[in-house]
């Protein structure tokens, strides 16, 4: 298939860079061409898209989209005045979560992902990151996991799995970190590998979770398993998280609001990508903003994504994380295309997607807007026009 | 019809009140039962909600939807480090939407509104309010409220139009205040009260604007139309437009970020619904929240509103007003359902709709979830099932 009558909208390091009177050829599931349409070579079947822009199609590299339950009591009990403590004495909190999807069978974890993975999609997003961490148990840890998968065969949409199974620590292993790091984290790890659920490896690093060190156990199992790393780090703390991380290879490093120069120089260092999460920033109404200045500075990639979960950022629209982007941590608007197109890829360690050209898979969003600044602009609008996967109207 | 199997969703002062296992008979596009459904008289044509939530229709009762061009590449500008000096000689700036607008045709107009529209019709909205305002001549504000009109004939939506000609003060204008006001603002509302054009009139008071003694003169010759008046008050300053639009019976004051002690009680004695917005107040990362602590204490009703507008609040998701509402502002998931329904109507001065009861419009919402809280909590999420207008499915 070869599509006419487009703009060709990518993101460079100099702001938007626009093609126009451009066309882009699709052989086999990828890009085989993608230009002025006068470079086109002759022949082939065309298929007008009427001077539409057109971008890669959006990748969300960031979410925990497949869990039980929701928190809407809790945001109304909060908001009622209730405490933290009152919150958690009524059940709520992380483990209200965790305590939902353990109940959850697969069937039920699928259709609540499913109703959520279809906003994503009616945006044009093509490919989605999904963790595991509300099991906490090896049973549930698995069950999310293949859930994520399955959602890859109901949906024409791109799964990426990441073990996060070092989210938070069980009640029953309240006295037993190292145990749950290996009979949990680690051990679950490796059974998720055994039977292909694992694409990544991440954990929360923070006070309230799991340590450096106790995240570089993980993190060397991980790599005897050849399974890329990346890390919750520096949301409300500076723990080191994130240079820890680069100092392992990370692929990404994700929140980031604490991080501090040394975090920055490590992760430039190791080519770690930044992946900002202003759906959670805003949920919990942060006010520290990630350092956005000194990642531009250090020539890190910044990625955006909307962190999709319960409790800090029920969040199922990547339009409205780039706009977020763009209002809270004021990237510029070709920054915020870059944080969900071809950063997304790279935070996901991908370098098949995220880019128009020859070669990369033919995931392509179309849109009814005349400039790609109009992405971020809006608030609550979306202009899709049409969503290409692997070279498929879908 | 009557519809079965239904939970009725309403907000009431002390929170949700709901009504499981309840039904609505609707006849000639008027509720006439509501209720649980064993007291619902027998026969009739029934159809199974499938014991999903009602709520009553939602209503955005402040947007400025019908306007030309959009404003994207001004905030590409800015966040590229563009001062407003720069932007201003750029052309950008409210200017650059009043030339716009007055370069489109009806047609142009409508199909743009219209694209707007859609989006807020696809999350449960049944009535939406329209303003003038960026025509700023006789013939282009006329022209605005005419396609408004067309809006709800073009789609099973009711419109609410807005006489807002003070909204700021055009070039040719600029050294004859009075003459603008006398010529255009005045002599327009006449003329379009004449043609049937006019709901309400509104001004925009503020320093950058209209003075509350402008606004008087045009508030007296509104009265004298018949036509109940409104305010933009208290966004970037106290200049006391909220207490003075009181003293005029305003339906409702909008902003009001600034309004202090002497405005609540002056809207309170007067029954002026506070119509925040927080959409404009994220857009513009304003510090400073409305008293809604005060407007509770003092009985004034609360509206919500997207302020749908391309410069200060290019918005079009109500749900998403809800979920500012309460992230932003602190009220309660009830008081956003609240302010989008029954005080939105009583903002509009509309006693027909808002509630589920006998003798009100059967304009309704189904959403597919299980507490109405979820309606604030979530974030770029749309659970709309089916939306009711006047008794029809649409
Ligand atoms: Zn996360
Ligand atoms: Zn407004």
């Amino acid at each position: 298939m070869i599509l006419t009558d487009v703009t060709l909208a990518e993101a460079g390091p100099d702001g938007f860079a626009l093609t126009g009177d451009a066309a882009i050829a699709i052989e086999g599931g990828r890009i085989a061409f993608a230009g002025p349409a006068a470079d086109l070579p002759p022949g082939g079947q065309r298929r007008s898209m009427g001077g539409r822009l057109v971008t890669a199609g959006l990748i969300d590299c960031h979410t925990h989209l497949v869990f039980g339950g929701d928190r809407a009591r809790e945001f109304d009990m909060r908001l009622n005045g209730a405490s933290y403590e009152e919150i958690a004495r009524a059940g709520g909190g992380i483990l209200s979560t965790v305590r939902a999807t353990r109940a959850a069978d697969e069937g039920a974890l699928l259709a609540a992902a499913l109703r959520r993975a279809d906003h994503l999609i009616a945006e044009g997003v093509t490919t989605v990151e999904i963790k595991s961490g509300y099991g906490l148990d090896l049973e549930t840890e698995l069950r999310m996991l293949r859930v994520a998968r399955r959602i890859g065969q109901e949906r024409p949409l791109r799964i990426v799995t990441t073990w996060l199974a070092a989210h938070a620590l069980p009640p029953e292993y309240r006295d037993d970190r190292a145990g749950y790091i290996d009979h949990v984290v680690i051990a679950g790890m490796e059974a998720a590998h055994a039977e292909g659920l694992v694409d990544a490896v991440d954990g929360f690093c923070e006070g309230i979770a799991f340590s450096p060190e106790e995240m570089e156990r993980i993190f060397d199992r991980a790599a005897a398993l050849g399974l890329p790393v990346k890390l919750h780090a520096e949301q409300l703390s500076d723990l080191g998280g994130a240079a820890m991380a680069a100092r392992h290879g990370a692929i990404s490093a994700d929140h980031l609001e604490w991080l501090g120069a040394d975090g920055i120089a490590a992760m430039a260092g190791a080519g770690t990508v930044a992946v900002l999460l202003p759906g959670a920033f805003y949920a919990l109404r942060e006010t520290r903003m990630p350092p956005v200045q000194g990642l531009r500075d250090a020539g890190v990639p910044i990625a955006l994504a909307t962190d999709c979960n319960p409790g800090t950022s029920p969040l199922t629209s990547i339009l409205l994380a780039m706009n977020m982007g763009a209002t809270l941590f004021r990237l510029t608007p070709a920054e915020c295309l870059a944080g969900v197109t071809a950063n997304a890829a790279r935070a996901l360690g991908l370098s098949d997607r995220g880019r128009i050209a020859p070669g990369m898979l033919a995931d392509l969003a179309v849109w009814d807007i005349a400039h790609p600044a109009e992405l971020a602009y809006r608030i609550g609008y979306n202009p899709l026009h049409a969503r290409i996967i692997g070279g498929d109207l879908a």
